[in-house]
């Protein structure tokens, strides 16, 4: 793990996100303070109880929130994504200009724009970022100091951003084990649109026309282990989904729209009996999900290791 | 496992299904003979040295095939559902009166067609069933005795069949491990195009799609673990699955024609940012994939276990 050190840190929103950042820099720089900001001061103060954060503070308490701010040299937002033009609002006039503040949100470029709004001339001290890593269960509890050793966390540095400042938030992706990689906004909204937002979207709708079917109890009970694997992201947050919706509305209608559009061949090859074009279309998708294995990136002119 | 006795079982196609099923019935029952039968003697005689089967016959060898089918009380298919009526045309001349005849496949209103064809007269012989087990690997070196244990096989009875020849193939299931249940061919294969044949559909569309897109290999750098789940069914085999589109294609185009207006839908609401209807959908789905459990099927009118 990389050298890292703080001063104090400030997160909003100590969820699965939140806590597992806290923990894993923790580890890294025990001296740093770190501060946890919740939408209300009970579930602020059970991440303090569990050891994630040193001092809880509610959002809605002005006082407590400035103290907070004060002195900070790095905030982080974890919070649900429609979140992030109000808490950079709220948290705007208390920033100090040697703070540096990053996200954590799944889709970039709608997260930019709140951020332009909200942080107007201070845009410079934002740093954009996504670490991939996820869990099944959420919220604090499920909290991990390991979640991102060896996953991805990609940053979509503004022209407004120093040099130095895009370095501070890699050298704190890589304290927490994640390995940063750098890329435009819109190259990393249609690559999540595509490998994740799709996915999600696709797992949902099976689940919703077997609930349609009207016999989806019958159904499920001869389900089998592709069925499990396949819908298992349906179990997702549904909040969270609706808000990543949101959020990269554009490129997954794009996505969508180009599924739609595969599907459809698939239908009109079925329906007249196209066995030769269904085959070479399986193929070509099994060979190539054969092939594939979770590893380094291909390097492209946009996309390169921090 | 139920008591089970054969005299001489010939399958047809000794790959993962039908080489699993003789390593189950072996186990049951020792001193019965199996005789395994495939496109190419080398291919058959692959199974005989693995000590999955007895003896081994190429299907185009007469007199092998006919000497091999003398005596036989059991007979099943376990090949590709495209060749399930040449299959059943060439051992029809060489039928017993006494003999059981059955098979595996994964679309049952087509098989119970061709069978008809091929079989005429003789139609109360074949006994419909699938097993619902598999693995992601295939061929005879991929057979498991344990296979089928626990797990579901269903039957598709005949009003042609006597309730004897039922009762048999359905105690054959019995003692490789699993648990025969009887349901109508249409219920059958709605069941299945809804659970099995539709998401390997939506797997492989998915890869094709990123496949077209382009830059594939930067988007597959960046996926994670539930596109991994999601899209493991669409490493199986093209072959296998034009042959279910084809033998499946009435229930598979009903179901996804009902997947695409669900799509539709979504795709509606995303596109006027409508997030109380993409949340509640999700809320919907999320709770039933939890809720969710592969366990014993509800029991309908249409369903028993045998």
């Amino acid at each position: 793990m990389a050298e890292f050190t703080f001063q104090k840190l400030v997160i909003f929103g100590v969820g699965l996100i939140g806590g597992s950042l806290a923990l894993a820099l923790r580890r890294a720089h025990p001296q740093g303070l770190i501060v946890g900001v919740e939408r209300t001061f009970p579930s602020a103060v059970r991440a303090v109880d569990l050891g994630v954060i040193d001092q809880a503070v509610a959002l809605h308490d002005d006082v407590s929130l400035a103290q907070a701010l004060t002195g900070a040299d790095l905030i982080v937002l974890a919070a649900p994504l429609s979140q992030t033009y109000g808490l950079l609002a709220r948290l705007a006039p208390h920033l100090e200009a040697h703070t540096l503040v990053t996200d954590t949100g799944s889709a970039k470029v709608s997260a930019i724009a709140a951020a332009r709004a909200a942080l107007q001339g201070k845009i410079g001290q934002f740093v954009p970022a996504h670490p991939i890593a996820g869990r099944a269960l959420s919220g604090v509890e499920a909290a991990l100091a390991d979640l991102y050793v060896n996953h991805k966390a990609v940053l979509c540095a503004l022209p407004e951003n120093t040099p130095t400042a895009v370095q501070r938030i890699a050298d704190m992706w890589r304290a927490a084990g994640a390995i940063p990689y750098s890329m435009e906004a819109e190259q990393h909204d249609a690559i999540f649109a595509s490998v994740s937002h799709l996915p999600h979207i696709l797992a949902f709708a099976l689940i919703e026309q077997l609930l349609r079917s009207g016999n989806a109890d019958l159904k499920l009970a001869f389900a089998g282990s592709g069925f499990r694997d396949f819908t298992r992201i349906a179990a997702s947050n549904a909040e969270m989904w609706r808000d990543i919706c949101a959020a990269n509305r554009n490129a997954l209608l794009s996505e969508l729209d180009a599924y739609l559009s595969v599907l459809n061949n698939l239908r009109a090859a079925l329906e007249i009996g196209d066995g030769a074009t269904l085959e070479s279309l399986f193929a070509r998708a099994s060979d190539k999900r054969l092939q594939w294995h979770m590893g380094e990136p291909q390097m492209s002119a946009h996309l390169e290791p921090i």
